[in-house]
């Protein structure tokens, strides 16, 4: 057959497939997002819209994806938990790190005018993905603290920078030289002596970042893709082994704390396997 | 610090740089595009407006990444050419592969309303890519001849099955029946005797893919990525680092045979570092 | 410097770190070794000498590597447990399969005269090495089974077919034809009718393979590699070092079932970091 | 069957196949040789006798392996060049690299006692072993010329320094001092002016390291490995088959330059495939 004396190089395709019962953590970032946020007039410190958003390509993702079944999002990165005794694509990392990346990407494009109507999106915008192996669920519960962790210390942050700069009057440069060297006290106390703003009271969503947890439900499932949404008439067929696949999960989306026992005594079935 | 007890799981991120000077062929799949060309009604054999769409992101890749010097594409998938001593991150895989599928899948689903101004795209279309690792020139030339040959072979078939159902009153299993078995020669004299279609002339596109090559220009790089054209008021200093980095190379879309000798002694280039 | 124009070739040494907090189970096995123990005479259906042979060395490999918690070893082959910790070679791959298969080797070698004093060593044998991770407690122990099974059914089957080869007359053809299809419980019938053996009563070695297990004492150590043993006159400050790295711990040789929890509870510890 | 409930730990031994058509340079390294030298007495600043026996281990593994073309030792360490088309174990990487450092090591222990007749082996040694990937023809050239300059470099600076302190009477710390900051001419001068020492004239072998090359011969092998020596009854078959395998091919051991054209002119074979 044409092209047969030259598919020796697919030889040089080499398998990559992850370690069996390890979880699998998938972590995505914006590309250059520092100038994507200016370019599109993010408000700072958050953007109400931006996190929408990038919580809607999520829950896509999960809704695509049943053995993610926890997800933790902060300003333009989201991480994703797939169950340790995943087959997805046979474990192939490439194809995994891939195909997930690139549907995120899709649904943040797709779903863009839903929160920026009035905000053309003036350039494609990118992701770049991983997969970080855990062996443990120590490790996983630490992994989701660590991100948890750092969304606290930037917002705080970022939410007493962008008050002296904007209520404050500060230049940038002196926001930053105010900041240095200052701890999470010292902070909550500009806030709340120079602005009279409670940092507790802040909108957990900033505070906290966004999780979604996959969450088993008696009835049948309302949770539907995008595509099945807009598609109808998929065959009985078809729409049989999706609803087994799927039968009894719902996606909850929280802002609250996963650091502490709570959260994983709850939702315990998340470590399972 | 908040956080820093929880820090110890980034050890788990291991290092994955692919092995130095070797060329790195990057290709991308269309994920479940079937459904995908179905629900968007896509002409068939070849979609033009699909076709075009493919190209422009692929473009828009080489825009922003200098160091693919060529791309091939047809139907739903496109391989890139990175040369051999590229430093794109560091030779970092997921980040290779996992930003480079997001900005494809960015560039088609952005530029979609252009190439199908009446078609509303209803789901967010997905792309898989891999890398794969070719240690000399020769293995990169039958890389694409492979390709080539490939989108020969179905071109063909398809033509000539499509032929059949749309022009011949055919049911598609009778079609596939007719064709079953034939050589490539029988699909030719199928296509002129029964439709009066000399394949010879039919489109080189549709014959040969799309071939994107980058030249070296005497002038002034004239290639500008999206990001460049709408933004317009980048900072004189980012404007010359990036003319110095971009300077004299453009991008040419060709249709023409890859596998003979001519194209790789006129494109000697490519290949040579 | 001289040769500094060639040191570039050092940056195609990719880094291989194995993934942290995961046991390492570390397998070799004898190379081409029904040649060798043909070569060697070697008794059948075991060879006592040949086995306290593989012990020795495995015990060598343990006091050289603390990290080394338990090996299993039957016939020719040999596994090893290092801890989910540990930072032996700070976890390359090749460093490790490389050094501690090199190390068995050697001490194979070494010692061969000890175990065959009237058996001229003919020619140098060797063994083939392999790491494979496990991330759970439940894996190593059903790794570790698996081994020990594997142990049961090869030895059950070589016994019985020695025996009928040995003592029955049998020609070796013969022996496989009596022997194929029949299932535990007829070869256990063969040996004790025809040849009055009650397989439950073979030495325990040969049933259950070879055990290490590292152990807690509450004394000095008393372990010593072959190296300290000749060696004497070690620096003081090497000698303390070695003492507190070893301290509290002595090497025990069973040949007990470990695939039951009264081994894994009675030596829980060696599953504990 | 027994064990086949446990049989599924196998599917955490992952595929690590190497790049094909691609260079591999296994190199192993002596480990804790400066101890190992010092209590077996090597003779300084070159132990004729242990370099002879690293030759002769090197020989064998060439003889065992035809797909090693070229190999080159110092010191303590061994590097050998496999062909790029090699399919040796599948060019699986832990088997190749752990079964081609046993059958050195082996080698080392079991001839031992032909160099060192005087000197009872007292541990057993070990070494390290690696594989590194060369895409092209340069890159593998560089390699050995890196090693053979790295041989001149520390073969001058301990030729003076033992020198120094044999023939000079000084302490090893003052050797260390004299030669401190010195370059190349300098030690020469030191050499030449002190001891009377031509360097140049001293024996090729210990300037320029060990090479063996695999060469072509019109005749009838004659390479024998020690297996083969000794095994003398081979059946017809097997030795055939081994004939055939090792036909028209003899190692040269030479002390030359390999830096230069002249040898991969003379040899050029050795990279062709």
């Amino acid at each position: 057959m044409a092209g047969s004396k030259f598919a020796y190089v697919k030889k040089f395709e080499l398998p990559d497939a992850l370690l069996p019962s390890t979880f699998l953590v998938f972590r995505l970032d914006g590309h250059s997002f520092h100038r994507f946020t200016d370019q599109h007039g993010f408000v700072k410190p958050n953007d109400l819209r931006a996190l929408q958003l990038m919580d809607h390509a999520a829950k896509s993702l999960m809704e695509e994806y049943n053995d993610i079944g926890l997800a933790f999002g902060e300003s333009d990165e989201y991480s994703f938990l797939l169950r340790k005794s995943t087959a997805l694509y046979n474990r192939r990392q490439a194809k995994i790190v891939s195909t997930l990346t690139s549907l995120f990407t899709s649904c943040y494009v797709f779903h863009w005018p839903k929160y920026f109507p009035d905000v053309p999106l003036q350039y494609p915008p990118s992701f770049d993905g991983r997969i970080v192996l855990y062996p443990s669920q120590q490790e996983v519960r630490d992994y989701f603290a660590w991100r948890q962790a750092d969304t606290h210390v930037n917002n705080l942050y970022n939410t007493a920078f962008w008050a002296l700069v904007q209520q404050g009057g500060q230049t940038t440069t002196e926001a930053h030289a105010i900041l240095r060297g200052t701890i999470s006290k010292d902070k909550h106390e500009i806030l709340f002596s120079r602005f009279g703003i409670n940092y507790d009271k802040i909108d957990p969503r900033y505070r906290k970042g966004s999780i979604f947890v996959r969450v088993e439900t008696p009835e049948e499932p309302v949770v539907k893709t995008d595509a099945e949404t807009v598609q109808g008439l998929a065959s009985e067929e078809s729409h049989k082994k999706k609803k087994k696949r799927k039968i009894a999960t719902q996606l909850e989306l929280l802002h609250c704390d996963l650091i502490r026992d709570d959260f994983w005594d709850k939702y315990a079935h998340l470590l399972r396997d």
